[in-house]
Protein backbone atom coordinates (compact mmCIF):
# COMPACT_ATOMS: atom_id res chain seq x y z
CA UNK A 1 0.00 0.00 0.00
CA UNK A 2 1.36 3.19 -1.22
CA UNK A 3 0.09 6.90 0.28
CA UNK A 4 0.11 9.69 -1.46
CA UNK A 5 2.38 12.68 -1.24
CA UNK A 6 1.47 15.88 0.80
CA UNK A 7 1.83 19.21 -1.18
CA UNK A 8 3.41 21.60 0.85
CA UNK A 9 3.04 25.43 0.13
CA UNK A 10 5.71 28.09 0.79
CA UNK A 11 5.82 31.77 1.40
CA UNK A 12 9.38 33.06 0.64
CA UNK A 13 10.90 36.09 0.61
CA UNK A 14 14.17 36.69 -0.80
CA UNK A 15 16.86 39.36 -1.21
CA UNK A 16 18.09 38.52 -5.19
CA UNK A 17 21.27 40.46 -5.23
CA UNK A 18 23.38 37.67 -4.95
CA UNK A 19 21.28 35.43 -6.79
CA UNK A 20 20.84 34.58 -10.53
CA UNK A 21 17.35 34.77 -9.97
CA UNK A 22 14.70 32.36 -9.00
CA UNK A 23 15.07 29.17 -11.70
CA UNK A 24 17.47 26.64 -11.52
CA UNK A 25 20.44 27.19 -14.46
CA UNK A 26 23.47 25.97 -15.27
CA UNK A 27 25.44 29.50 -14.11
CA UNK A 28 25.31 30.83 -11.04
CA UNK A 29 23.69 29.67 -7.51
CA UNK A 30 19.15 30.53 -7.53
CA UNK A 31 16.82 30.73 -4.89
CA UNK A 32 15.17 27.69 -6.15
CA UNK A 33 18.53 25.98 -5.89
CA UNK A 34 19.29 26.90 -2.23
CA UNK A 35 15.80 25.81 -1.62
CA UNK A 36 15.08 22.44 -2.84
CA UNK A 37 19.28 21.61 -1.05
CA UNK A 38 17.55 22.41 2.25
CA UNK A 39 14.63 20.59 2.09
CA UNK A 40 17.08 17.50 0.38
CA UNK A 41 18.97 18.06 3.41
CA UNK A 42 16.20 18.16 5.67
CA UNK A 43 13.53 15.32 4.63
CA UNK A 44 15.98 13.34 2.62
CA UNK A 45 13.66 14.00 -0.10
CA UNK A 46 14.93 15.62 -3.81
CA UNK A 47 10.94 17.04 -4.83
CA UNK A 48 11.45 19.86 -7.73
CA UNK A 49 10.26 23.19 -5.72
CA UNK A 50 7.39 25.26 -8.32
CA UNK A 51 7.39 29.00 -8.08
CA UNK A 52 4.96 30.75 -8.97
CA UNK A 53 7.17 32.22 -11.66
CA UNK A 54 10.86 33.10 -12.24
CA UNK A 55 11.86 36.23 -11.03
CA UNK A 56 15.16 37.62 -12.82
CA UNK A 57 18.68 37.93 -11.60
CA UNK A 58 18.82 40.75 -9.05
CA UNK A 59 15.03 41.02 -8.47
CA UNK A 60 13.77 40.35 -5.55
CA UNK A 61 10.66 39.19 -3.73
CA UNK A 62 8.38 40.10 -0.87
CA UNK A 63 6.50 37.24 -0.89
CA UNK A 64 7.14 34.10 -3.57
CA UNK A 65 5.10 30.96 -3.52
CA UNK A 66 6.01 27.85 -4.03
CA UNK A 67 4.98 24.20 -3.42
CA UNK A 68 6.90 20.90 -3.53
CA UNK A 69 5.82 17.41 -2.67
CA UNK A 70 7.16 14.62 0.09
CA UNK A 71 6.65 11.09 0.49
CA UNK A 72 6.55 11.23 3.85
CA UNK A 73 5.36 14.03 6.15
CA UNK A 74 7.05 16.62 7.97
CA UNK A 75 5.36 18.78 11.02
CA UNK A 76 4.78 22.16 9.67
CA UNK A 77 6.87 24.34 12.26
CA UNK A 78 9.58 21.45 11.70
CA UNK A 79 10.31 22.52 7.99
CA UNK A 80 9.76 26.08 8.72
CA UNK A 81 12.37 26.00 11.39
CA UNK A 82 14.22 23.81 9.63
CA UNK A 83 14.30 25.21 6.25
CA UNK A 84 15.38 28.72 7.95
CA UNK A 85 18.06 27.22 9.82
CA UNK A 86 19.55 25.72 6.59
CA UNK A 87 18.96 28.47 4.33
CA UNK A 88 21.22 31.23 3.84
CA UNK A 89 20.00 34.43 5.55
CA UNK A 90 19.01 36.46 2.23
CA UNK A 91 16.47 33.74 1.66
CA UNK A 92 13.46 32.92 4.56
CA UNK A 93 10.67 30.95 4.51
CA UNK A 94 7.69 33.08 5.99
CA UNK A 95 5.01 30.48 6.06
CA UNK A 96 4.45 26.54 5.49
CA UNK A 97 1.33 24.97 4.87
CA UNK A 98 -0.49 22.13 3.27
CA UNK A 99 -1.75 22.26 0.14
CA UNK A 100 -4.71 20.41 -1.71
CA UNK A 101 -3.07 18.16 -3.79
CA UNK A 102 -4.06 19.82 -7.09
CA UNK A 103 -2.55 23.44 -5.91
CA UNK A 104 -0.25 24.37 -8.41
CA UNK A 105 2.00 27.72 -7.37
CA UNK A 106 2.32 28.80 -10.68
CA UNK A 107 -1.25 27.15 -12.77
CA UNK A 108 -3.19 27.98 -9.36
CA UNK A 109 -1.90 31.68 -9.23
CA UNK A 110 -5.40 34.29 -10.16
CA UNK A 111 -3.00 37.53 -9.59
CA UNK A 112 -0.17 38.83 -8.84
CA UNK A 113 1.37 41.88 -7.53
CA UNK A 114 5.26 43.70 -8.13
CA UNK A 115 6.44 46.98 -6.52
CA UNK A 116 9.47 48.94 -8.46
CA UNK A 117 10.85 51.13 -5.78
CA UNK A 118 13.08 54.40 -7.23
CA UNK A 119 15.03 56.06 -5.53
CA UNK A 120 14.63 59.70 -6.41
CA UNK A 121 17.54 62.43 -5.10
CA UNK A 122 20.93 63.10 -6.18
CA UNK A 123 22.78 60.94 -3.88
CA UNK A 124 21.90 56.81 -3.51
CA UNK A 125 21.58 56.09 0.10
CA UNK A 126 24.20 53.15 0.78
CA UNK A 127 21.64 51.40 2.80
CA UNK A 128 19.08 50.78 0.30
CA UNK A 129 21.13 50.57 -3.16
CA UNK A 130 20.11 47.08 -3.58
CA UNK A 131 16.71 47.62 -3.50
CA UNK A 132 16.40 50.97 -5.46
CA UNK A 133 16.94 51.98 -8.58
CA UNK A 134 18.61 55.28 -8.80
CA UNK A 135 16.75 58.16 -10.85
CA UNK A 136 19.05 61.64 -10.32
CA UNK A 137 16.69 64.00 -11.79
CA UNK A 138 13.39 65.11 -10.35
CA UNK A 139 10.81 62.53 -11.33
CA UNK A 140 7.04 64.20 -12.51
CA UNK A 141 4.67 61.76 -10.47
CA UNK A 142 2.20 63.40 -12.30
CA UNK A 143 2.99 62.76 -15.84
CA UNK A 144 3.69 59.09 -14.44
CA UNK A 145 0.11 58.90 -12.96
CA UNK A 146 -1.52 59.50 -16.26
CA UNK A 147 0.70 57.73 -18.81
CA UNK A 148 -0.18 54.95 -16.14
CA UNK A 149 -3.51 55.10 -16.06
CA UNK A 150 -3.53 55.18 -20.12
CA UNK A 151 -2.24 51.44 -19.38
CA UNK A 152 -4.33 49.85 -17.05
CA UNK A 153 -7.30 47.58 -18.42
CA UNK A 154 -6.80 44.51 -20.71
CA UNK A 155 -4.30 45.23 -23.30
CA UNK A 156 -2.04 43.37 -25.90
CA UNK A 157 1.30 44.30 -23.80
CA UNK A 158 3.49 43.31 -26.62
CA UNK A 159 5.64 46.38 -26.48
CA UNK A 160 6.20 45.98 -22.97
CA UNK A 161 7.67 42.84 -22.75
CA UNK A 162 11.85 41.76 -23.72
CA UNK A 163 13.05 39.55 -26.04
CA UNK A 164 10.22 38.99 -28.58
CA UNK A 165 12.05 35.67 -29.27
CA UNK A 166 10.10 34.00 -26.17
CA UNK A 167 7.47 31.80 -27.08
CA UNK A 168 4.26 32.93 -25.54
CA UNK A 169 1.02 32.22 -25.85
CA UNK A 170 -0.93 35.37 -25.87
CA UNK A 171 0.88 39.25 -25.22
CA UNK A 172 -2.91 39.94 -23.90
CA UNK A 173 -3.02 40.92 -20.02
CA UNK A 174 -5.26 42.19 -17.80
CA UNK A 175 -3.27 45.35 -15.61
CA UNK A 176 -5.42 45.68 -13.05
CA UNK A 177 -3.50 48.35 -11.00
CA UNK A 178 -0.56 50.41 -12.24
CA UNK A 179 -0.10 53.14 -8.93
CA UNK A 180 2.74 55.91 -8.73
CA UNK A 181 3.10 56.93 -5.37
CA UNK A 182 6.16 59.33 -3.69
CA UNK A 183 7.14 59.44 -0.22
CA UNK A 184 10.14 60.48 0.96
CA UNK A 185 12.78 60.01 -2.13
CA UNK A 186 11.15 56.87 -2.86
CA UNK A 187 8.86 56.65 -5.54
CA UNK A 188 6.83 53.50 -5.85
CA UNK A 189 5.26 51.60 -8.82
CA UNK A 190 2.51 49.17 -7.92
CA UNK A 191 1.31 46.96 -10.78
CA UNK A 192 -1.24 43.84 -10.18
CA UNK A 193 -2.63 41.81 -13.02
CA UNK A 194 -3.82 38.45 -13.46
CA UNK A 195 -0.31 37.84 -15.19
CA UNK A 196 2.79 39.44 -16.50
CA UNK A 197 4.80 38.94 -19.69
CA UNK A 198 8.99 38.61 -19.10
CA UNK A 199 9.95 41.79 -17.90
CA UNK A 200 6.52 43.34 -18.58
CA UNK A 201 7.02 45.21 -15.08
CA UNK A 202 10.38 46.48 -15.89
CA UNK A 203 9.45 47.50 -18.79
CA UNK A 204 6.72 49.39 -17.42
CA UNK A 205 8.24 51.14 -14.62
CA UNK A 206 11.04 52.15 -17.64
CA UNK A 207 8.58 53.98 -19.65
CA UNK A 208 6.87 55.75 -16.95
CA UNK A 209 10.35 56.93 -15.74
CA UNK A 210 11.11 57.86 -19.28
CA UNK A 211 7.60 59.56 -18.77
CA UNK A 212 8.98 61.11 -15.23
CA UNK A 213 11.90 62.80 -16.74
CA UNK A 214 10.11 64.28 -19.67
CA UNK A 215 11.40 62.26 -22.17
CA UNK A 216 8.66 60.90 -23.17
CA UNK A 217 4.73 62.34 -23.00
CA UNK A 218 2.06 60.56 -21.26
CA UNK A 219 -0.39 61.04 -24.24
CA UNK A 220 2.30 58.57 -26.13
CA UNK A 221 1.20 55.75 -23.76
CA UNK A 222 -1.72 54.34 -26.30
CA UNK A 223 -0.10 54.37 -29.52
CA UNK A 224 3.12 52.64 -28.35
CA UNK A 225 0.28 49.87 -27.08
CA UNK A 226 -0.85 49.61 -30.07
CA UNK A 227 1.70 49.57 -31.83
CA UNK A 228 2.38 46.27 -29.99
CA UNK A 229 6.82 46.94 -30.76
CA UNK A 230 9.30 47.44 -28.38
CA UNK A 231 11.06 51.02 -29.06
CA UNK A 232 13.49 52.84 -26.90
CA UNK A 233 10.85 54.54 -25.52
CA UNK A 234 10.05 51.64 -23.29
CA UNK A 235 13.60 50.69 -21.44
CA UNK A 236 14.27 47.28 -19.27
CA UNK A 237 14.41 49.29 -15.53
CA UNK A 238 17.17 47.90 -13.69
CA UNK A 239 16.14 44.67 -11.54
CA UNK A 240 17.53 45.85 -8.06
CA UNK A 241 13.89 48.06 -7.72
CA UNK A 242 12.14 45.26 -8.04
CA UNK A 243 10.09 43.11 -5.90
CA UNK A 244 7.56 40.44 -6.20
CA UNK A 245 5.24 41.31 -3.85
CA UNK A 246 2.34 39.05 -3.45
CA UNK A 247 0.42 36.42 -5.13
CA UNK A 248 -3.46 35.89 -5.20
CA UNK A 249 -4.64 32.59 -5.14
CA UNK B 1 55.74 81.61 -0.73
CA UNK B 2 53.83 78.69 0.43
CA UNK B 3 50.15 78.93 0.71
CA UNK B 4 48.34 77.45 3.65
CA UNK B 5 46.50 74.45 3.19
CA UNK B 6 42.57 73.99 2.79
CA UNK B 7 40.97 72.25 5.55
CA UNK B 8 37.81 69.95 4.70
CA UNK B 9 35.15 68.58 6.16
CA UNK B 10 33.30 65.46 4.71
CA UNK B 11 29.71 64.33 6.25
CA UNK B 12 29.69 60.22 5.38
CA UNK B 13 27.52 57.79 4.97
CA UNK B 14 28.32 54.12 5.08
CA UNK B 15 27.57 50.56 5.53
CA UNK B 16 29.96 49.01 7.69
CA UNK B 17 28.82 45.27 6.79
CA UNK B 18 31.93 44.85 4.33
CA UNK B 19 34.52 47.11 6.41
CA UNK B 20 36.55 45.77 9.30
CA UNK B 21 35.80 49.57 10.77
CA UNK B 22 36.48 53.00 10.19
CA UNK B 23 39.91 52.89 11.44
CA UNK B 24 42.99 51.58 9.12
CA UNK B 25 44.23 48.75 9.69
CA UNK B 26 46.83 45.46 8.23
CA UNK B 27 43.67 42.92 8.20
CA UNK B 28 41.02 43.80 6.24
CA UNK B 29 39.70 47.05 4.03
CA UNK B 30 38.35 50.27 6.33
CA UNK B 31 36.37 52.87 5.15
CA UNK B 32 39.14 55.64 5.97
CA UNK B 33 41.28 53.45 3.63
CA UNK B 34 38.62 53.95 0.85
CA UNK B 35 38.33 57.34 1.72
CA UNK B 36 42.11 58.14 1.06
CA UNK B 37 42.56 56.26 -1.61
CA UNK B 38 40.15 58.17 -3.21
CA UNK B 39 41.14 61.19 -2.02
CA UNK B 40 44.61 60.60 -3.71
CA UNK B 41 43.48 58.90 -6.98
CA UNK B 42 40.83 62.65 -7.27
CA UNK B 43 43.72 65.06 -6.10
CA UNK B 44 46.94 63.54 -6.71
CA UNK B 45 47.57 64.84 -2.52
CA UNK B 46 47.86 61.78 0.12
CA UNK B 47 46.25 63.65 3.32
CA UNK B 48 45.45 61.40 6.62
CA UNK B 49 41.35 61.40 7.09
CA UNK B 50 40.26 62.06 10.52
CA UNK B 51 37.68 60.84 11.59
CA UNK B 52 35.05 61.67 14.33
CA UNK B 53 36.15 58.90 16.17
CA UNK B 54 36.30 54.80 15.03
CA UNK B 55 33.23 52.66 13.98
CA UNK B 56 34.11 49.05 14.80
CA UNK B 57 34.01 45.95 11.87
CA UNK B 58 30.06 45.84 10.80
CA UNK B 59 29.24 48.89 12.15
CA UNK B 60 27.26 51.81 9.75
CA UNK B 61 27.32 55.32 9.99
CA UNK B 62 24.74 57.44 8.66
CA UNK B 63 26.66 60.79 9.51
CA UNK B 64 30.33 60.58 10.15
CA UNK B 65 32.27 63.23 9.80
CA UNK B 66 35.97 63.64 9.03
CA UNK B 67 38.36 66.21 7.67
CA UNK B 68 41.19 66.47 5.27
CA UNK B 69 43.74 68.85 4.51
CA UNK B 70 44.91 69.67 0.91
CA UNK B 71 47.75 71.89 -0.60
CA UNK B 72 45.68 72.77 -3.98
CA UNK B 73 41.87 73.84 -3.22
CA UNK B 74 39.57 71.73 -5.25
CA UNK B 75 35.74 73.06 -5.73
CA UNK B 76 33.52 71.62 -3.29
CA UNK B 77 30.83 70.09 -5.85
CA UNK B 78 34.15 68.59 -8.28
CA UNK B 79 35.44 66.70 -4.39
CA UNK B 80 31.57 65.27 -3.83
CA UNK B 81 31.27 63.93 -7.55
CA UNK B 82 34.31 63.10 -7.59
CA UNK B 83 34.74 61.04 -4.57
CA UNK B 84 31.38 59.71 -5.49
CA UNK B 85 32.16 58.65 -8.50
CA UNK B 86 35.79 57.15 -7.13
CA UNK B 87 34.19 55.21 -4.04
CA UNK B 88 32.40 51.52 -3.42
CA UNK B 89 28.46 52.21 -3.92
CA UNK B 90 28.62 51.54 0.35
CA UNK B 91 30.47 54.60 1.16
CA UNK B 92 28.69 57.86 0.11
CA UNK B 93 29.54 61.62 0.70
CA UNK B 94 26.83 63.27 1.47
CA UNK B 95 28.38 67.19 1.50
CA UNK B 96 31.95 68.38 1.74
CA UNK B 97 32.24 71.60 3.17
CA UNK B 98 35.76 74.13 3.55
CA UNK B 99 36.19 74.40 7.42
CA UNK B 100 38.02 76.62 9.40
CA UNK B 101 42.21 75.46 9.87
CA UNK B 102 41.53 74.74 13.27
CA UNK B 103 38.31 72.44 12.76
CA UNK B 104 39.20 68.88 14.18
CA UNK B 105 36.56 66.35 13.28
CA UNK B 106 37.51 64.08 16.68
CA UNK B 107 38.38 67.56 18.70
CA UNK B 108 35.65 69.55 17.57
CA UNK B 109 33.18 67.17 18.62
CA UNK B 110 31.19 67.84 21.10
CA UNK B 111 28.43 65.77 21.33
CA UNK B 112 27.31 62.22 19.40
CA UNK B 113 24.08 60.29 18.34
CA UNK B 114 24.13 56.48 18.06
CA UNK B 115 20.60 54.41 17.06
CA UNK B 116 20.57 51.16 17.65
CA UNK B 117 18.29 49.07 15.56
CA UNK B 118 16.73 45.46 17.16
CA UNK B 119 14.27 43.57 14.65
CA UNK B 120 12.37 42.38 17.31
CA UNK B 121 10.30 39.09 15.64
CA UNK B 122 10.62 35.50 15.39
CA UNK B 123 11.40 35.39 11.75
CA UNK B 124 14.40 37.97 10.12
CA UNK B 125 13.60 40.54 7.28
CA UNK B 126 16.15 39.29 4.74
CA UNK B 127 16.18 42.91 3.49
CA UNK B 128 17.02 44.57 6.92
CA UNK B 129 19.32 41.62 8.03
CA UNK B 130 22.60 43.75 7.61
CA UNK B 131 21.20 46.60 9.47
CA UNK B 132 19.19 45.13 12.53
CA UNK B 133 20.19 43.21 15.42
CA UNK B 134 17.82 40.02 15.49
CA UNK B 135 15.95 39.54 18.93
CA UNK B 136 13.47 36.87 18.90
CA UNK B 137 11.18 36.98 22.29
CA UNK B 138 8.79 40.02 22.61
CA UNK B 139 10.66 42.69 23.89
CA UNK B 140 9.46 44.82 27.53
CA UNK B 141 10.08 47.86 26.11
CA UNK B 142 8.63 49.52 28.98
CA UNK B 143 11.34 47.89 31.20
CA UNK B 144 13.83 49.16 28.54
CA UNK B 145 12.67 52.64 29.07
CA UNK B 146 12.36 52.14 32.87
CA UNK B 147 16.14 50.79 33.53
CA UNK B 148 17.19 53.13 30.27
CA UNK B 149 16.47 55.91 33.03
CA UNK B 150 18.66 55.08 35.39
CA UNK B 151 21.82 55.51 33.05
CA UNK B 152 21.09 59.14 31.74
CA UNK B 153 23.28 61.64 33.40
CA UNK B 154 27.08 62.09 33.70
CA UNK B 155 28.16 58.74 35.45
CA UNK B 156 31.39 56.47 35.15
CA UNK B 157 30.34 54.24 32.57
CA UNK B 158 33.32 51.52 33.19
CA UNK B 159 30.90 48.82 33.83
CA UNK B 160 29.20 49.62 30.31
CA UNK B 161 32.85 49.55 28.43
CA UNK B 162 34.46 46.52 26.56
CA UNK B 163 38.03 46.16 27.19
CA UNK B 164 39.31 47.46 30.02
CA UNK B 165 42.94 47.25 28.82
CA UNK B 166 42.45 50.14 26.69
CA UNK B 167 44.14 52.88 28.28
CA UNK B 168 41.27 55.63 29.09
CA UNK B 169 42.14 58.97 30.91
CA UNK B 170 38.42 58.78 32.63
CA UNK B 171 35.53 56.39 32.02
CA UNK B 172 33.05 59.25 33.20
CA UNK B 173 30.61 60.60 30.30
CA UNK B 174 27.26 62.62 29.94
CA UNK B 175 24.87 60.59 28.81
CA UNK B 176 21.76 63.07 27.61
CA UNK B 177 19.99 60.93 26.18
CA UNK B 178 18.78 57.12 25.99
CA UNK B 179 15.06 56.27 24.70
CA UNK B 180 13.76 53.02 23.52
CA UNK B 181 11.25 53.33 20.98
CA UNK B 182 9.15 50.71 19.00
CA UNK B 183 7.52 51.11 15.64
CA UNK B 184 6.42 47.49 13.56
CA UNK B 185 8.58 44.75 14.19
CA UNK B 186 11.66 47.52 15.12
CA UNK B 187 12.62 48.56 18.20
CA UNK B 188 15.22 51.67 18.37
CA UNK B 189 17.30 52.70 21.05
CA UNK B 190 18.67 56.56 20.54
CA UNK B 191 21.73 57.40 22.95
CA UNK B 192 23.57 61.14 22.98
CA UNK B 193 26.42 61.86 24.80
CA UNK B 194 29.60 64.37 24.90
CA UNK B 195 31.13 61.09 24.15
CA UNK B 196 31.23 57.57 24.24
CA UNK B 197 33.60 54.90 25.80
CA UNK B 198 34.72 51.78 23.21
CA UNK B 199 31.85 49.80 22.56
CA UNK B 200 29.75 51.57 24.87
CA UNK B 201 26.45 51.68 22.99
CA UNK B 202 26.68 48.11 21.89
CA UNK B 203 27.40 47.53 25.77
CA UNK B 204 24.10 49.88 26.98
CA UNK B 205 22.04 47.73 24.04
CA UNK B 206 23.27 44.63 25.40
CA UNK B 207 22.15 45.31 28.55
CA UNK B 208 18.73 46.94 27.46
CA UNK B 209 17.90 43.71 25.14
CA UNK B 210 18.60 41.60 28.78
CA UNK B 211 16.17 43.78 30.66
CA UNK B 212 13.81 43.58 27.65
CA UNK B 213 13.87 39.66 28.00
CA UNK B 214 13.27 40.36 31.51
CA UNK B 215 16.46 38.49 32.66
CA UNK B 216 17.67 41.57 34.32
CA UNK B 217 15.99 43.73 36.06
CA UNK B 218 15.40 47.79 35.61
CA UNK B 219 16.19 48.28 39.22
CA UNK B 220 19.46 46.55 38.67
CA UNK B 221 20.64 49.39 36.71
CA UNK B 222 22.26 51.58 39.69
CA UNK B 223 24.22 48.83 41.44
CA UNK B 224 25.72 47.72 37.94
CA UNK B 225 26.80 51.84 37.46
CA UNK B 226 28.09 52.04 40.60
CA UNK B 227 29.63 48.56 40.96
CA UNK B 228 32.14 49.65 37.82
CA UNK B 229 32.48 46.54 37.00
CA UNK B 230 31.61 44.60 33.76
CA UNK B 231 29.54 41.68 34.34
CA UNK B 232 27.21 38.90 32.30
CA UNK B 233 24.30 41.47 32.43
CA UNK B 234 26.01 43.36 30.37
CA UNK B 235 26.75 41.60 27.20
CA UNK B 236 27.97 43.25 24.05
CA UNK B 237 25.29 43.35 21.40
CA UNK B 238 26.36 42.56 17.86
CA UNK B 239 27.46 45.29 15.43
CA UNK B 240 25.38 45.42 12.72
CA UNK B 241 22.14 47.06 14.76
CA UNK B 242 24.14 49.81 15.40
CA UNK B 243 24.68 53.34 13.54
CA UNK B 244 26.37 56.18 14.10
CA UNK B 245 23.83 58.45 13.83
CA UNK B 246 25.15 62.50 14.14
CA UNK B 247 28.06 64.28 14.91
CA UNK B 248 27.72 67.62 16.98
CA UNK B 249 29.86 70.41 16.94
Amino acid sequence: MTTAPTRYRIDVAYDGTDYAGWQIQPNGVTVQQRLEEAIKALTGEAPKVHGSGRTDQGVHAARQVAHFDLQRAVPLQTLTRGLNGLLPKDIRVGRVTKAAADFHARRSATGKEYRYFIWNAELMSPFLRRYRAHVKPPLNVAAMREAAAHLVGRHDFAAFTANPNRAVESTIRNLTLLAVSKRGRTVTITARADGFLYRMVRSLAGFLIRVGEGAVSPGEAPSILSSRTRTARVPTAPPQGLFLWNVKY
